[in-house]
């Protein structure tokens, strides 16, 4: 299969199940959600060494949001034990702390709830309030008043979305993958969670050459500049860079929705050459995102 | 004393020793390096609730880096026993995963160094090599090589560099610490930690009026919109919003030039009504810095 | 009428026909096009000393062009004999010399159409080519090939739209007046011309105290800080900063449904005390907004 | 000569005398001056077919500003007698209409100098103030007062200083010119009025293949996509992308400067083939910038 001249790999990307809660910030212009939202995701783009995955969904205009303000809307995700702490850790340190800001539920529809008890913070001078039919804390604190929900929704979603961009040269597939980055930006219910929603370094799991035990090494089969030392590369002959975008999202079809935006975005920048997508050969994760089927 | 017309508290600021290790994170282009430190400084505005605290430094040209390329300056603090642990996790996740980017060493003189052992990330695929007189290692990825050096400097700096900025509306104190925070940023040595380099959320040790034990709540000493109702209250009259501004710095004379250069900003904002700072009467820390000495 | 507590004048703002043109931007990554984007409305506030109001309408995701890459819209807003020469300037000044740019005709039902002729800087190197549908031509230049539409539409639309966000202070009039700009940001069909979407300085035509000819001065009525010496005011008690938006749209609709956006979003802001909105008491021209009925 | 291992052809750049003048722009914040800034200096790419050419040239600090406020240093570049006028319109229509905006010469050794008359705008409502030793205008308008200077200086600097990054794929030579671009906005004295401070579309004067009057067509010996038309070409082989980086400075060292650091930066980037720079052959301009003696 071709797209723009592209050829796409007759593969598919492997994903598997994790929990994720939906968190809106709402600030007084969306400069200052931003800054929040941006503090909030830092420090998780793998749950391999991050205390979680994270990363900004989208915008919100004022009519999207409970408070009439506008948003940005992230997700949070990670096991279904750590979910609820990670949101009160992130919510208590880097919104609540943030100038302007509201949180509230963004998965009230939910089945699996859970309560972060945020108001204690205000030491009993805090009082309920009602936010645009929300059950919100008001919470005094130094720049004014903070308000906020408390129980938030989890669903149990889909992680590992991925594909990769190909060039031969690195240029070509970080432009590409930039383009892919920015486009699932666009898609609601997904995230990119690594740092600009690229990974330059892929891994495997433990080591093949150090004998210790280590965590995660380098996926050298997608090492392009090893490719001639490594007898079972991936790497397509010409191909002189690679760059993944990894993609969690709420449900199937999200994942879906944008790994077809991304590949079609990379496709179009000039001198990307292949487009595949890692598995482990069906044996990890329930679900089989086949590149094929995704247009 | 006044600024600008702005009465500056007769006050000082309270701080304390905290550890620190400075990393400089090279991309191919300033905006690429930047997107990596984002994500690295990110989930670290308290040492309460995060696992460090970490910001920004600043911006590096490339004649001030050891590659030559454009760089982030970045700051990450916690105990002794913690800056290596967070400096080796937040390179290996959220840096050597991003795109085009290296790390240097940006305290090759201090005396303290650690070492984190990134290349058996390499699987033995890495070798040494060396860039700009650092000794560092180039581990083959999927983007092509990753480079970068493994021992860094770390040295004993100074935590809890603060000031308050008061206004009689919520917008006005929120521009004032902005521009604060924009001119802190401009000073190398310092960092602020938390989300747009702003505090919006004072907290006090444990709680006044909940009996089970928690680790911080609001400090409604500094809360305007309960002014009437906290006897010991410190909201100025007329005072209605109130922002801190947060400083680490490498050195006390860091952390006094952040803290002017900041006040200096802050009271050119039209409305800044008060400036003031924040201590424990000199029982926590033994830096003191009186304002009226900063400038 | 009150919108979030905050009082909604009584009054209009009225809007005169204009003729424009939409420009749609495409380029390798969305940040290129809007680099391109951004040169290409500079110095295009207002039709009285610029050669043209423009602006950045908004983005378009790949979906939404015509040759599949990330967008930006802009409107080109002159008289009926200028549009078409400004277009041209702007695309080959500012759009032909931008890195990865294409052009396309942003109306393409539009009954009024005119030709750029623009393809003759390919000096006969180049040649026709279909891309989307869209009849373009394809100029050999230094980065590759330049491809793009020649023929673009016009209408006639609506100039003039705006309101005034008010406050005791300055920084809250003004987040109040970027949280409007902001949300008719994302409103399709309109445009705000000048920096930042906001004015600082409104104007009357000509002058009452000097005697020579000068083609507008500060509109007295509006000034908080000489309130007390203009008789006829029309800053309400209280008021210390006023901050205009200003709104051209393809057609009364849009103007209308931005100045909804706009005002929504600009009463949300804490201490924002009062919206009203600039006339010439209907003899200016054919377009009556009124405020009361946006809502 | 060789930079980084790429070859640096043994050519010139050429300049040109072009009458410049520096306008300050400081804000509340550096985003509201960088704002303005943008606006003043859009539409100003080449003096062939746009009013003047202008650029950032860099970022002030408090410290740096009449007013001790963030600022936005810009040139402003054109004929002697149209430097004026440009200045005047660009300050009335985008600066004095921008949101807390003041402006200030930024030449004041300058010899030649020249007055805007801005104050006329406050139609005698306005007032004499001294503002840092600068003797300003204070005129109410509707966010206030605005203040700014009317004396401006300007001098004979160079238009022209030039180079190309190339390399044999788009991509590669966009992010060559982008960190090119990048380096030079930190040099002062300098700006590249390009968008994005990068030229995708070199031209040369007149025609040759059309015989009709055309100011300017696509210079074919630059253009890679028909290098094989062409029997001067100037494409070396393999190039198969080009982008100009065009200067103008207000003396010759800041042009050598900005040509200095900006080859420096492009080398950097992987895949960066060969830089180059444009003349004409020494019959146009009476400075001539040796790229072997930039290093």
């Amino acid at each position: 299969m071709e797209l723009n001249g592209v050829p796409i790999d007759n593969t598919f990307a492997e994903g598997f199940p994790i929990w994720m809660s939906r968190v809106i910030i709402t600030g007084v212009t969306r400069e200052w959600a931003l800054i929040a939202a941006t503090e909030a995701t830092g420090f998780a783009t793998s749950a391999i060494g991050c205390p979680c995955e994270a990363g900004i969904e989208g915008y919100l205009s004022g009519d999207e949001t409970p408070d009439g303000r506008p948003g940005v809307s992230i997700l949070i995700c990670a096991s279904k034990k750590k979910v609820p702490e990670q949101v009160m850790e992130r919510i208590a340190e880097c919104v609540l702390t943030a100038a302007t800001t509201s949180v509230f539920n963004g998965m009230p529809d939910a089945e699996e709830k859970f309560d972060i008890k945020i108001h204690f913070f205000g030491d009993k001078f805090e009082s309920k309030v009602e936010v645009g039919g929300r059950q919100c804390w008001k919470i005094p604190i130094m720049e004014g008043d903070y308000v906020g929900e408390e129980v938030f929704g989890m669903v149990k979603g889909v992680a590992g979305g991925n594909f990769f961009v190909m060039a031969d040269n690195q240029m070509t597939a970080l432009m590409g993958a930039k383009a892919a980055s920015d486009a699932i930006f666009e898609v609601r219910g997904a995230i990119t969670s690594f740092a600009g929603g690229i990974v330059a370094s892929g891994s495997k799991v433990g080591a093949k050459n150090y004998k210790f035990p280590i965590p995660a090494t380098t996926n050298e089969q997608y090492c392009p500049t090893i490719r001639e030392k490594v007898p079972d590369t991936k790497v397509p002959e010409g191909v002189k860079s690679i760059y993944e975008i990894v993609i969690n999202g709420v449900d199937e079809a999200s994942v879906k929705k944008a790994m077809a935006a991304g590949i079609k975005a990379a496709v179009m920048v000039p001198g990307v050459s292949f487009i595949s997508a890692g598995n482990y050969e069906g044996k990890l994760g329930p679900f089989q995102f086949k590149l094929a089927e995704l247009f």
